[in-house]
């Protein structure tokens, strides 16, 4: 019987289990075994697997896969050398192909996955094998190229954007002034910054400023800008991406860093370098608050929508492997906005891997500060939809991932 | 037509304002009229106030109100002075009572609202007022006396164990050893902390440390207990409560104070002094995890449990003014925990206003770093149930609190 391996890499959303389920679906219709490889390249590489067609035998078994975040096969961070200068890793990875008759290799993943799906295929070129290498995305940071939006960044930004609103209402309560700083992820690109926007459902006003790692931090306009939204209201909410730069390149957050009893330089992040900013220049109550690691783990708050799409190209994945496909990486293609309309199709693992796509300049404000309506457009079908995720003693019930720890 | 009055104050939680609907359903049903004083007993004061009971004629208008987060009336920290000093506001307050033809006040909140109840009940009898003077309780914290727990308490519980669960399936994704630490609000009692406990859902093991504010903490003690569970697991995972102390009352997070560049002496949390602890005497990655302001206000994760029970505590504060009480809180006494049963009770506000109840220590086991199966069956029920929240453009449709903005 004919076989395939999947695996997935890098840092965890909860969107990547369900284009995992779309493989395994899309294996089991066409009678291939799935392997799944454990801890992402590294399973291959040590021969540890989870034989996925065997552990989720129908559809409806895979329904609670699909809805759990992370990575249910584990993670690596393991970047291949070239094989041009190291193959054995690759004579490994392709003896294993072989020994288990595997016709296709998925792997689910952001930026660095697809140096591997790159790495691969162009090894699997030199020695003129005919294995389908696919690349999935997945990151919630929505910077790949080549394809309208990736998987895991609609049900993120989702969170940012109901956490946004729901830390107004927390905030709303005081007939003080104060000033809410909320830092949010993307070192580099500022989608799911820009998501908060999305909390403004025509009767929150929040957030009320916007700064995104696209374009330079100027510390004088911050402070004027939080000095006339103050004018303006008692309670501003402010959403910062965590990549904020100056027009050096400096990171803000770099910008103070402190020394801990141990001598250690301790680097805060850039809301807590607003916030010690705004304690200093402006004499009002100030906070800041670190989305943690929730906004891209908390799967009871995804997007159907994200998930959906999710599962649709694991799938799409393995209809490009049987036609021939390889060293490629499954793309979506925004049709319509108007109902919203998506299309799979791929692109060439070449022109995506190690490149980045960055918050186009002119869906930001003149002001630095806020994003355009068109930016908005384009997140708000990412968003919708709800998942009916199940609860166990009262807390969501995922799949079990005990062969992990 | 007779009135009550009807406020919030203290911090937010998620089920203040389902006892809020609970007293204007009460007061339809009575024919009463409800004013809802804006920003606690200062909209008294300030003569701002929202009139509920026109607001929200039926049943079905106070849905959404039940399931919003934080204030629909506004919060204050309003602390006011002995009648016996000052007795201004004294006469203000009850000259609106007048006014309004009210019959009773409720005031839903914490602690310093309970102080509040009590003042204002020791100058009504000063005067031979009969207007009924009823606390309900709200807080995330759990630590109000006489009553088996507090309305907030069981939604942010579920809140918790639901964000360790997610966030272990985020950790363990990684073959490497690794500490994470979960730091979670709860300055002097650890109910909150130790619901972190009910993520173990028979399958996830997290967390496996568990340090609360009701014993002293020992920094070496906590190396060990870190070492020793880095022997049996690759990921642990630890709770923490910010308001750990050690055995001279100090706390932890202010054993590190460092100087940001502008002179402000920045107070670290408890987690992120412990992650500098790891760092500085294991050799392993680690990282601190603050649970923010969500954990009190992430409506879209509430325990049904629980906003149905502050639902019933509203209602029923209306059954204990109507048949004459004062000076009283509304309680909860557990009747039995299999299957769970609660009926309401009241208690004198003089025995739980400036009171606290922390976790009883035979609930917290004897090295300190974990608790009993008996705190957690007292929790468990509380978190159970799940509430349906509508969804507005993808983000959670909650009250509209522009009178507050």
């Amino acid at each position: 019987m004919d076989s395939c391996i999947v695996a997935q890499s890098g840092g965890p959303t909860v969107a990547i289990n369900s284009s995992l389920a779309g493989v395994v679906n899309a294996a089991r219709k066409n009678n291939l075994k799935c392997y799944g490889a454990v801890n992402g390249i590294l399973g291959i590489l040590n021969e540890n697997y989870v034989h996925m067609t065997e552990s989720f035998p129908t559809e409806e078994s895979l329904d609670i896969l699909k809805n759990t975040p992370a990575m249910f096969l584990g993670s690596c961070r393991h970047k291949l050398p070239k094989y041009t200068e190291d193959d054995s890793s690759y004579i490994k990875i392709f003896d294993e192909f072989k020994k288990k008759n595997v016709k296709a290799f998925f792997y689910i993943g952001g930026n660095d996955s697809m140096d591997t799906v790159l790495k691969l295929s162009e090894y699997a070129r030199s020695i003129g094998s005919h294995i389908r290498l696919i690349g999935i995305p997945k990151t919630i940071d929505n910077d790949l190229c080549m394809t309208d939006h990736t998987p895991g960044f609609g049900s993120a930004a989702k969170y940012i954007a109901s956490s946004i609103l729901e830390i107004s209402y927390d905030t709303f309560i005081y007939p003080v002034k104060s000033v809410t700083i909320i830092e949010i992820m993307g070192r580099d690109a500022g989608w799911l910054t820009a998501s908060a926007a999305l909390a403004r459902n025509g009767v929150n006003t929040a957030p009320h400023l916007i700064y995104l790692p696209e374009v330079a931090f100027d510390i004088d306009d911050f402070i004027a800008d939080v000095e006339n939204q103050l004018s303006i209201r008692d309670n501003v909410i402010i959403a910062v991406s965590e990549g904020i730069r100056d027009k050096d390149g400096e990171y803000i957050a770099a910008s103070n860093a402190m020394e801990d009893k141990f001598g250690h330089k301790q680097l805060s992040g850039a809301g807590k370098v607003l916030e010690m900013l705004v304690k200093d220049r402006i004499n009002v109550k100030v906070r800041s608050v670190e989305v943690n690691v929730l906004q891209r783990c908390a799967a009871h708050l995804a997007s159907k929508t994200d998930i959906d799409e999710a599962f649709m190209q694991g799938e799409y994945s393995m209809k490009l492997a049987r036609e021939g496909i390889t060293a490629s990486m499954v793309c979506l293609n925004r049709l319509d906005n108007n109902p919203y309309k998506v299309e799979c199709t791929y692109a060439a693992i070449k022109d995506i891997a190690n490149e980045v796509k960055n918050i186009p300049v002119h869906w930001i404000t003149q002001d630095r500060n806020d994003v355009t309506k068109e930016l908005v457009d384009y997140i708000y079908p990412l968003i919708q939809g709800e998942v009916q995720i199940g609860y166990k003693k009262g807390v969501p019930k995922y799949a079990d991932i005990s062969h992990l720890v």
